[in-house]
């Protein structure tokens, strides 16, 4: 299936299930899928950072991205995280990646060594140039500790380096001024928020579409939101999203003394999915800390309030 | 004039027009106060951060408050920022405020020093409480270098000791999340965000209003844009926002290896209240660098396009 | 007293005792001043981060910095920090200095406000040429947010702005770097560095003394190791000053969950200076947490190590 | 060879000479390893922060350390830099390492994904328990953006896990506080130093050594440096450390408006290495940019300067 030019839509960024030992769980991998793909999602993110990647071998990231690809079979794209410090390292996670038979590549800039506006785009090139699949950027800055400069983005947008923008900085001030500048400059251009709290905001500012975390655990509700959108019915979405904005609150059970706010957030994407039956089991890699049970029951009662339960 | 509850609309950080010599220009805050009350603003916010107020000294806040209050006459009510590092501080600045009339406070947490969420709370607690005026938080992290914590706003809106808060924290995720949580536990607090880029979607969320510097540029603006999304028509607040998004590009136009970005800034709203003539001079506080001749024409250059020269 | 030049040896960052009513202390204050200069320092500094400027009102900053210049009666010179937001506000602040009888300044960068190098330094420069005494450059980037500029620093001690550094930065490699550059450009010029852990390394480095805030607890340790260093008896420079390390950790007696680190450092200082009868009271300003008593305790029990009680 | 317990001296992180293509440049990784060696280093670093591990694959990683490690030929111990973004995929590179005959591993904690002091403890405790070798930690905030917690390292210290820390945080106050608390928890536990610019402050603050940038361009001179404190020669070896000091300012050649700082430094010490006869060409990986040809010769300068060339 090629890439829709513009991606438009709900593209979760997929979980990567595992079984207790902490291997991949395939069948898993298959199961959510399809439930994606049944809730009408119109593209799915694998190996991002909801996806565990920082956490995962590469043989671990292979069998993931291949199970989801095979999955798929071309009703839905499958992009392919390709997370790694620099331009080398990540041109080996993309050879994976076209192998695994992925639709398109997102990458972060350089991380881990300190750059410059420069660097990143020339990193983006390099990429793009050589791994032979459309390229996202992924816009990160709690995990890449630079924010991609809107002057950079706009150049790879207009000279066609890049398909996309993943767009994970929270930073909605920036991305209302590079969604008025790439029109006209780069009309096939795809802007995607990962800011799963504000999409109704983010599609009335003109985004494609939405890379929700939470899309997880309810991705019909992301993808009746995006449809009130597309309608012009601004005060469902609104309340489409205020829903989900308050189940959001299921990634804060864990407690602060003991565990990071990922460990939390990731475990319970995935301790949400095994109370929906969509996986097998709710194991993070490590050495993420755990959820107790208590805090997993929590997370019960706010799935049973959403309606998810 | 009493404080509406909640205060809703447009209340713009109004700058502090200064004569040559660097002393406040009385007659431009006056000359500028009923420009912005004929464009119909809600409210004034004096002595914020496009106010200058970090630069300017007790006696020049004073003078400059005590004139915009004087012109406002009662007819919008007057919001004082009370900008200090902490709480003895602050409470010297809040009895200025009070006796030049305002009608309510505004406060960030304790800068400078290292601070902590309970003596955040405690901080709000006591100017609250010894001012005797209505508080606003003022949360405003690439100032103060922290972030308001959102339990911290909750408790001190459903206590009563704010009234409000303005959040330029830039942070819309986190401030959906308060505004669903805020609803029913504090039904007469007002939430201004001071993200001037995204008042649309800050509005479709459910603020109460905006608190924008380019306000101060074109305040019609932000006045028919507040009523648009009051009238439920979210394409022509998005209309209305995307045009002035595109004129904020007045507040890059200095060149960065010589002046950073807060004095191109606040010197660019002050070079375009200038070129349209609600103030005398454009010059700012000092130490900040002056925008060259060259970017004063480019600043008119954009109003033009605005349609606003 | 003139300022020596340059002024080297142990210059405490005094703290400013409280009344349980939250006034100066003025006995505590002269108490304390008369105990440190007996102690055999090398001056004072008043109002600085460890004498809670940031909490202090600017009748409260004069009067304990009147209180310790008649104290001191010109035995030690007095250095006054003049923190405030920026140049026109330090410049009020100045005055008081000046008219308490101070006899250098010591100001941070502009803070709050965003700043730039070419802003630094014509801060510093107007600072200098209208408050009419010497001036120290205080860098503290904890606080203030930026770092000063090496290259500023090395220009404004070229041309006489400055008359020293007071150095809180923790940045010790760009420190031994300005100290080598210092060399022949401007050798009057005074480096104290701030870093109360490393103060042998500092002085082995070229510094020309401290301004630690253990001093106020134990200043005769200080002096004893500036001794040893002078002396170029580094090996008992060091076992001061390991000493001296071990005694800092009573400033990590406060609960992280009920209180900021900066509350649990200038509660400890107090207390032991209170359990060292040095002053009456062992309360901080508001709105900082206070240690409870079971801290209190284990400072007295470090105290008691230390061979101070 | 065994690892010496405590490790002690001077282990310079070795950079990876590349070829003109970008291959790793074996001839050339032997010279500059024989050169090193006969310099009088203690033990060589590969693949750290100055060898570029996070711009080349893990082939061209295996293919440095493989000959470097058979240089070598057991004269001196060969740390291997293992990296990754967390635990599983730091063991796959550690395994490479123990392929390639390494006698230690070193590791920083997770990176790209948020963490937590509890992760970090665990993810250390896993990757020593799998990899087989002696591990120490990599405490590089600038990459990282975490700084290891001084009470994660003391417990790791304890119990046998870490058999050594390299510090690169720059935060020698803490590190005091460290080594004084190590003193009897962990005898032969092996603090190394990364602050290349503060060697002789380290040094006198019980450091057992340092892993210098610096010293791929003037390894003697850290030699000597490390000697003269060992023999307690304080004013020897600050004036060795001044004069390296001063030659780092090569590190500062490159234009900051077209390369980073990472870059410049890179850049430079292989320009420097290059001039110096010890590699073969200069380049540095991509996307880093590279030097210009006056910047180059501004390094020869300073290399005469310093009289290396």
């Amino acid at each position: 299936m090629p890439l829709p030019t513009p991606l438009r839509g709900v593209v979760p960024p997929v979980i990567t299930p595992l079984t207790p030992a902490g291997e991949v769980d395939t069948a898993s991998v298959r199961r959510l899928t399809e439930h994606l793909i049944d809730a009408g999602v119109h593209g799915l993110f694998l190996l991002g950072s909801s996806g565990e990647a920082a956490y995962l071998t590469d043989a671990q990231r292979l069998t993931a991205l291949e199970t989801a690809v095979d999955t798929a079979a071309g009703r839905v794209p499958v992009l392919a995280g390709v997370i790694d410090t620099t331009t080398a390292r990540v041109l080996d996670r993309a050879a994976d990646a076209v192998r695994a038979g992925a639709q398109a590549l997102v990458a972060t800039a350089p991380f881990y060594t300190r750059t410059h506006p420069v660097e990143i785009a020339d990193h983006f090139r390099r990429v793009r140039a050589a791994a032979g699949l459309p390229l996202f950027a992924y816009d990160i800055p709690a995990a890449v500790h630079t924010k991609l400069p809107r002057a950079v983005v706009l150049d790879l947008a207009a000279d066609g380096t890049l398909a996309g923008l993943k767009d994970s900085s929270g930073d909605e001030g920036s991305l209302r001024r590079l969604l008025i500048e790439l029109r006209g400059r780069a009309p096939d251009f795809s802007v995607l928020t990962g800011s799963e709290l504000t999409v109704d905001c983010a599609l009335l500012a003109g985004a494609d579409g939405v890379v929700p975390g939470l899309g997880n655990v309810d991705a019909a509700g992301y993808v009746r939101l995006y449809a009130a959108a597309r309608a012009g019915d601004w005060a469902a979405a609104k309340a489409e999203q205020d829903r989900l904005a308050a189940l959001f609150a299921l990634t804060e059970e864990g407690d602060p003394a003991l565990m990071g706010p990922s460990s939390a957030a990731l475990g319970a994407f995935k301790a949400a999915a095994r109370l929906l039956d969509l996986i097998d089991c709710a194991a993070t890699a490590a050495p993420q800390v755990p959820l107790d049970e208590a805090a997993v029951v929590r997370i019960g009662d706010r799935l049973a309030e959403a309606g998810l339960l």
